[in-house]
């Protein structure tokens, strides 16, 4: 059986996450990202489900942190969770004063908080499921919380989807060690960072290297290096798989002029096919490399 | 006297900030940082002291998404602050059994609480300032806080700089209504949100108009538009000042491609002075424009 471990505790975001892109799998909670992708690096887990992106916080960046520094690992799924929060209550609650869950949760459902339980104390917590076990100690009356929370503590879901932004969804990485790559689907996604040296003009050449080639920018971040202000890693994921010969060609082409490490190629989980411009197919690339090696032999000129 | 709304509780690294960016100014702490930019755009403060990058943690999302909504708001300084923490427990505090912190702080020291508390448990609060609260109402026996705490609270500094990383730092902005802007100084940051259509080499094309002019980037974010996964505004931070000519005419190329924000020009707190290029100097530009005025005048050819 697979055994994943995934950016616990139990009854999180993460968890539903790992369950659907391993469906049966031996699911084990780590207590932060790097400890999730240590296990797979060491061998005590065969991959790793992490959180990389929410579409109202941002990138997360202790993955982005944990996948560019020690040995390499690259994404070969994600799954694309809408964030639906549920109030959970200890069955019974007459009155609730008292509402916990991680700092990032209650901004998503601040304006539910203020029209619906306009009395009640938000209170930090570590997470949005140690927000529930306060509750089943009785240390807080309402645990804002992921639905799958209710399968692992005794409460009672007493409304759920009170997120302020009804479509806020976050998007999940399962990361193993470097190996076969899942075959190419034609809506794939290549992620890869960049250490380039920090000189006028260098970010612009690396995406000019993509937007030559027509190759689609589906996320950028800046992530500052540890230790040194100032000094930027960048974080690129593109339309198309590292098996295309676009592909191939742009990666030689940055590989040229900066750094790299591959994180993967994998299926979009939103299935969206990659934009191929007129000139820029797999078949552009495979005609134009025969015609220069034809006129190398001396077949035609 | 300057009125300055700051992103509170008291007793915060961005207190200590706002002490530094208006010596001598009223302080009023909001509890969010849409707070304190709400307290300017409606006139019941002068300016805003805010939080916009720390060295280990990147951006701070909620910074860039309160400057890009709304009324338009622009930084008109910026202070730089080492990230310093401080253990504080009630004064002739025996044992310590629980240490509490925001999450980011405790991620900063875990580390150091390793090795030194290794049976304290780690409790996540909603500010470095809150923990310090609950030691003084006994609800932990110690906080994880900015130095400036003391000055509030009735608590001791039982040890200082206990960081893993010793050199972690946090940039914030004064932001005020539009108005006069800073004088140039040569070492000046100018900042900017682009927000572009999604197409193939968008971003490429406006860096380019930027590096075509040798103009260097100091930071570049892309933050989801709330409600639209995958839709991107662009936060961009480059070397100059609005009032050169070199940046007047790199934002008039930028405008012409997308909608553009200023979000201000000021003086780089390290005052590491602008790169400027052979060719790409302010005279340059001048020069060019009066030879082509002179053209278009049939003065010469």
């Amino acid at each position: 059986m697979m055994r994943i471990a995934y950016f616990g505790p139990q009854g999180t975001f993460t968890e539903q996450a790992a369950r659907a892109l391993a469906p049966g799998a031996d699911l084990t909670p780590y207590e932060t990202i790097r400890l999730a992708l240590a296990a797979v690096r060491e061998g005590g887990a065969d991959a790793a489900c992490i959180p990389i992106e929410n579409s109202v916080e941002g990138v997360v960046p202790a993955t982005l942190d944990g996948l560019s520094d020690g040995p390499a690992l690259v994404a070969v799924a994600e799954a694309v969770l809408p964030i639906r929060f549920s109030v959970l209550t200890r069955p019974g609650q007459a009155e609730i004063r008292t509402v916990a869950s991680h700092p990032h949760a209650l901004a998503q459902v601040r304006e539910w908080l203020e029209a619906n339980l306009p009395d009640a104390t938000a209170v930090a917590s570590s997470s949005t499921a140690a927000a529930a076990v306060g509750v089943v100690e009785g240390t807080f009356d309402a645990a804002v919380s992921a639905p799958v929370a209710i399968e692992h503590y005794p409460l009672e879901e007493l409304v759920t989807g009170i997120a302020d932004v009804d479509d806020a969804q976050t998007r999940f990485l399962l990361v193993r060690r470097p190996g076969e790559l899942p075959a190419p689907t034609g809506a794939d996604r290549t992620s890869i960072v960049a250490a380039a040296e920090n000189r006028t003009g260098t970010l612009a050449q690396l995406l000019a290297e993509l937007a030559s080639r027509a190759i689609n920018l589906t996320r950028l971040d800046a992530r500052p290096v540890r230790d040194s202000f100032g000094e930027y890693r960048f974080f690129i994921d593109f339309e198309g798989h590292v098996a295309e010969p676009r592909i191939v060609d742009a990666l030689s082409a940055l590989r040229r002029r900066c750094q790299l490490r591959f994180l993967g190629s994998h299926p979009r989980a939103d299935g969206v096919p990659a934009t191929v411009e007129p000139g820029a197919g797999n078949q552009d690339f495979l005609d134009a490399q025969a015609w220069v090696d034809a006129v190398v032999k001396g077949e035609h000129a």
